[in-house]
């Protein structure tokens, strides 16, 4: 069996190169690199006063907030899908029934 | 007609103090905080070498990346609704004819 080859992505972020490694696409791995940079070039064009780690760290708590909220409303739609179901088997039944 | 107060959390991320204010209440404020008080303090753990900045980027990318997936994976149960929305319409049509 062949090992998968790891990817490699390189993103220059607030004035350091990264280098991404993974399992993912390269494609993945630029993007989710290119997010970032674009991220915290935004947060450094309007204050541009902060240094580097506070512009960082202020993207990693917008991020964890965007990501609870989209984690709350995923674990609302798999209720929903999960009620959904089970209407559309009683649904059924009682078709099979009638 | 009462404006509505802004919520406010401090939290120590990598030896420096943040302030969070936002209009989610504060226990949202102070969840989002000590979540990347922890992940930034499990990268510094491993990584003694690397500086703040690193540290903080490298958490950005990691959420990024959570984010992104768990997108994907939102958009996808979103269609699943769709799609068993649409079943359930149809075999209720087809129970009533029936």
């Amino acid at each position: 069996m062949q090992l998968k080859e790891k990817s490699k992505a390189r993103v220059d972020i607030l004035g350091q190169e990264y280098v991404l490694k993974g399992s993912d696409p390269t494609e993945h791995l630029e993007e989710i690199g290119w997010f970032i940079a674009r991220r915290t070039e935004e947060i450094q064009m309007k204050n541009s006063s902060y240094n580097p780690t506070k512009i960082a760290v202020l993207v990693c708590l917008q991020l964890a907030d965007e990501l609870h909220k989209l984690k709350e409303d995923y674990e609302k739609i798999l209720e929903e899908l999960k009620v959904l179901d089970k209407i559309h088997q009683m649904d059924l039944g009682m078709a099979a029934k009638e």
